[in-house]
Order: structure tokens, then sequence, then C-alpha cells
């Protein structure tokens, strides 16, 4: 077996999957260029454009899959991040992040050079901020208003507030009005089917009140940015929206489709093998723990397999119980969905894609670890 | 503020601590030193050997400061972890985790060539392909029996199974018979010290066992290694053991103060610095969400503020509620106890040292991503 960690990338293009040491992150190659397909698609038909959230994959190489499939660029949650994309030639960003600081607010600025970055804002004194570093740079920064839309984590609350920031950010220097966001968040696990389209209207509707105070005020609103990949549909056929920035679709998990019932338009894309390490009599062991493979949020899935149920990780030991069967060897691969894919790429140094059993490309997740 | 991603470590050297950009991973120096020095100091009283685990740092510059301070070697839970801190001069390890197949077991018999690194079985099938590595590389791999001693995870369950396995060792040709290991990790949380105190000596008490049923049987047990933080000095203060793995004290953190009740021998040496990105009526927003700070097994918890409660993390947001008086403001900067160090490093690419308020050392997890 070969040793992802340590080889040259060269050494594992072609190789059989089989022979790769594990635990190793692997993408279904047909499956990923499906589900990228399929979101880009969507998109189109919904008249709404993709800006997907690189947080799910901090990859400069997927990135360039998605911007190539129509996306129209990428949202990032942190400016190194974004630095990152755009220095591997993503040119439309959306910093999806408070900045709150002179420095960060600096950088933003500095990067107008060479793209459209944008910005978001909840609070008038990180405005100052950014109004001081787009006159600073000599370039302004566009900015989105955030708008906290039910999720009450960040944003401003829908009101006269909204009015009244997106005003001070137009007549601010330094910096342009480019429009609003919001998240809706907390409609995710809603179910049954009507009562998260209830929900998800509700929350989106802020939007398009707030786009259209904006516009009585003479204020310019073109972008509105929302859409996460536990709300995609609600968000691209919801009239207000301009983009919608999900992003885990790609990969799929299994939390998208057991508490965010994610349609089947997705197929499961990412999966960790791991390898049987130990076996006992109502259990087994396997080298896959919470450093490898993450469970918050949502448990990981054991594939193909019905003799197995998820018991807990520890740092470096994944432990499934026996359920029926003799279950499976020593030294046996099994192949696990991940509970929340997001958390567990950031573990991983690198995506290894697979098509028909063999390695055909290793993507560095460039970004990962740029925390600033 | 200095991007500690991007800064090359050169610039970041002799920086007060206030002008790095955030989330910064950062160890306080004198209390690391002061806790390094601590449990080297306390294994010396009880004449036990200490071989600290490795998960906890990743890091090779922190081993060379353990074995300074005393340690007899490493403890290590990837045998690509093992291969890094070998490379890096580290000659004794204890490799505590089971390998189970034959590529990784003829890796391991290669690294005999250059110290000694033992490895741990739990299994026939397991010793079988130890025993074909090592007769192939024309080294003995030392091998440690692992025993069940109740936490259910791995290794043989107490009894006959154990003298037989070690029998087995001992007869096998290409590997040799160290010892036993065992862990209590199923104690740790047992509360008050008396109850814990009986489960551990309970726990303990089967590798005493065992390790007279080997001497009986004319075997060697020249080892018998257990310990983590949670329980040093149950397991320290044991006549049978003699070594500790014990890692985490080195750090500290919030669970083993919290849930495992260690004593204030170790101090909290590491910490999360975070900037309040977002200020709202009832809650505020900072710049570390799960992405850089794990919540897994325990709660982060805010250093010097009376004001602010932990409530829960998104991917890159952390939000904290204001429990009384006005909270911090915007751009303010907080300092964050980490629930489970050992889940929160491997999420950064360095440990940023600082003594009297500047940085000292800048130490690489070298060994994270190490994942096989």
């Amino acid at each position: 077996m070969v040793d992802v960690h340590a080889a040259h990338p060269g050494r594992l293009i072609g190789r059989p999957v089989d022979e790769l040491d594990t635990p190793v992150l692997v993408v279904d190659l047909e499956r990923f260029e499906s589900n990228v397909a399929a979101m880009a698609l969507y998109c189109r038909q919904q008249g709404v454009a993709w800006r997907p959230h690189s947080k799910s994959h901090k990859s400069p190489d997927i990135a360039r899959i998605q911007l190539a499939a129509g996306a129209l660029g990428l949202t990032c949650a942190k400016l190194s991040e974004a630095e990152i994309f755009l220095e591997h030639g993503v040119t439309d960003i959306l910093l999806a992040n408070q900045l709150a600081s002179p420095v960060r607010l600096r950088r933003l600025a500095a990067m107008q050079e060479r793209g459209r970055i944008l910005g978001i804002v909840d609070h008038p004194e990180a405005l100052d901020m950014a109004s001081q570093a787009g006159q600073r740079a000599g370039h302004e920064i566009p900015l989105l208003v955030d708008i906290d839309i039910g999720m009450h984590r960040t944003g401003v609350r829908p009101g006269p507030g909204v009015v009244e920031l997106a005003r001070a950010v137009d007549a601010a220097r330094g910096v342009c009005l480019a429009g609003i966001m919001g998240y809706e968040g907390h409609v995710l696990a809603d179910h049954p089917p009507a009562a998260k389209q209830r929900a998800a209207r509700e929350a989106l509707a802020h939007l398009v009140k707030a786009r259209e105070a904006l516009i009585d005020e003479g204020l310019s609103c073109d972008i509105v940015s929302a859409g996460s990949t536990g709300s995609y549909d609600l968000a691209a056929t919801h009239n207000a929206v301009t983009e919608i920035q999900a992003g885990g679709a790609i990969f799929m998990d299994a939390m998208y489709r057991d508490r965010f019932h994610v349609d089947d338009r997705f197929d499961f894309a990412l999966s960790l093998v791991t390898t049987v390490t130990g076996r006992h009599d109502d259990h087994i062991v396997t080298d896959a723990g919470f450093k490898t493979l993450s469970a918050f949020h949502h448990e990981p899935r054991v594939l193909h397999r019905e003799d197995l149920e998820f018991n807990y990780l520890s740092a470096e030991h994944g432990v499934y119980r026996i359920v029926n069967g003799s279950g499976p060897a020593l030294g046996e691969r099994l192949c696990l969905l991940p509970g929340y894919g997001d958390s567990t790429t950031v573990l991983h140094d690198q995506f290894i894609g697979v098509r028909q059993g063999r390695v055909e490309s290793i993507w560095p997740l460039a970004a990962r670890g740029a925390l600033t």
C-alpha cells in the first residue's frame, strides 16, 4: 500500500484506490462531476447565479472546476482563504464574514487591485474601518449589508436599521454598496417540506423587503446573496435572490440527506476509506478516529454494510458495533460516508479523485489552515 | 497585525502577541515549561518512566523539550507520525495502535534499523503479519501485548488469552515480547476521587495479574505501559506500571480540569486568541468557529471574563451570550481556553510560543495530517 501522506502525487496517479494506505479521503469523480453539473444547471434554469462556498473544499482545483461549470465566483469565510483563491486566479469572491479590524480591511482593500472581492458589513464601526481602508488604498471596497433573516448569528435586524446602514455604506468614501446578503441557516432541519418551505419563505421575505426599501431610497442593490446546500432550491427559486452560496452539494453527505432532506439531485461523492485494525466479539476498531473523520454535528455511516453500527470515535480509533453476522475481518477496508463532510475535509491535506477504481487527480486543500 | 498563516516564522519572533492576527494558537511558555517539568519530576519521584503521547502536540520541537526534561521516549498513534518523529531523532517510540496490514508492519520493521520502535498487538493474525515483516526485514519488532483493562475498545480480554498471545509473541520469529500495555480510559471521568481511585486500581490490577502470569510462564515483561493525563497519578503510583503515556498535561485544558479533575500541578498553557467580529444586543460573534477550535467532547471557556457564556460554534463563527454587563467591543480580542486541547491543535499548523507577551518560538505541527 502507498502512504498517501508521504507519497509524491505523481506516484499516486493511476494507482488502484485499493492500493492506497488508509485512512484516505476519496472523491468519486463521476458523482462529483455530476453534482457540480447538477447545481450549475439548476441555477441556470432558475436564473440565479451560483457562488459556491469554498469552505467545503478549500481547493483551488475544485474552484476551477466550479467556475468552468458556470459558477460566477466563490464565497469564502476567511480573508486569508480569499487571498489564496485570488492568487490562484479566482477574481470574483464574496468574503461572507465580518472582518472588524483595520488591518484586515486594508488587506481586503488591497485585493481590489486584482479582482472584485466583496465584503459584508453589519456594524457602523466596521463600515468605518472599511471606509478608511478603501480610501487609503485608493480602491472602493464593494460591500453587502448582512441581514439577520432569522438565524440570529450575524447581520443587522430587519427594519429601519438595514436602510440606515445601507445609506451609510452608500455615503461613505472608499466603499460602495453592492447589495445585501442573508443566511437562512435556521430553517435547514425544518420538516416536513411544507414547514421548511414556509420558514424559508418567511426568512427570505426579509431580503425582499430590504431590497425594496433600498431601491425606494434610490440605493443600489444588485446582489442579493443567500442559500446553502440545505436550502438551495428554496433560495434559488426565490425571486429576490440573485445568487446562491450552496457549496457542500458537490460532495453531499449524511447530514444533508438525513437531517436537511436534500434531494437526490446530488449523490454521495465523498468517502473515507478506513481499515479494520481491531476485531473483537461485539465490535470492530478502525484506523479513522476524530482526527481523521468528524462526528461533530452528524455521525458517519458505513457504506455497503448492514452488519456494522457506528458507536464512537476516539482521537485515532473508530469503534463500530457488530449488529448482525460476524462482521468484517481484520485488515478489511471499510468505506465511510462522512456525517458532515465540511468538518472532515479540513482534517486532510488532499482529496484523492478516483474514477473507476483508479486515482485520477490529487487536489491539495491549499486553503486549509488559513484561519485568519 | 501580522497574519500568522502567511508570515515567515522569522517575521513573527519577537513580536508582541497583541500584534498577531487572529485566531492564533498560543502556548504560554512559562506555564508549558512548568507543566513539562512537573510531569517529569513527578514521574522521577514515583520511579516510573514518562513516555508522553505525541498526539497532543505532533511537534518534534516539543518532543525535544520533553526528552530533554527526562522523557524516556514518545508514544505515537500513527505509523506515519512515528516515522516523522524518528526522522527528527526520536529513537524510542511506542506505536500504541494496532497496525493490521502487512505493509504497515513492514514499515514498522524497517524503522528498527534506526531506533527501538515498539508495536502493540491484540490479535494472532496481526502477530503473524508482524512476524513475517520482522523476518523479512531481518529485524525483530519489539511488541507489547495490548490488554483490555476495562475500556472495551482495543486489547485482549484479561485471562488466559493474554498469556496465550504473549507466548505466541515470544515463540514467533521476527518479533520479541517487550511487555504489556493497557489504557484505563474508562475511569477518567469517575468521581469522587475515591471512586476513581478504586476504578483505576481495579483496571490496573489486570496489568499486575498479566505481568505475574507472564513471569510465571518464564516470559519477559520489562515494560508495563499505561496512564493518560486524566489518571496520570493513579497510574504512576501503581507498582506494576513502568511507564506512563500522559501527554495532554503539558498544555492542560478545560476538559482535564472540569471533567477529569486533574489537579493544579498543571496549569492552562494553551489558549486561542480570537477577535470579536460581531456585536449584537445579546450576543457577540468571534472569528474562531469549529474549524479553528473544537467544541467536541468539551466546550471552550472564555478566560478573564465574567460577561460571556459559550453558546455554539459554526464552521467559522464562535457565538457567545452576553450574560451581564455590556460585553466586549467590536474588534476586541478574547482569550479562550480550548475544551479538549488535542482536538483543537490539529486544526492549526503551528504553535506560537509566547513569553512575557512576545513571540519566542514557532513550533510547526510537523506530524499533523500524517493520518496513515
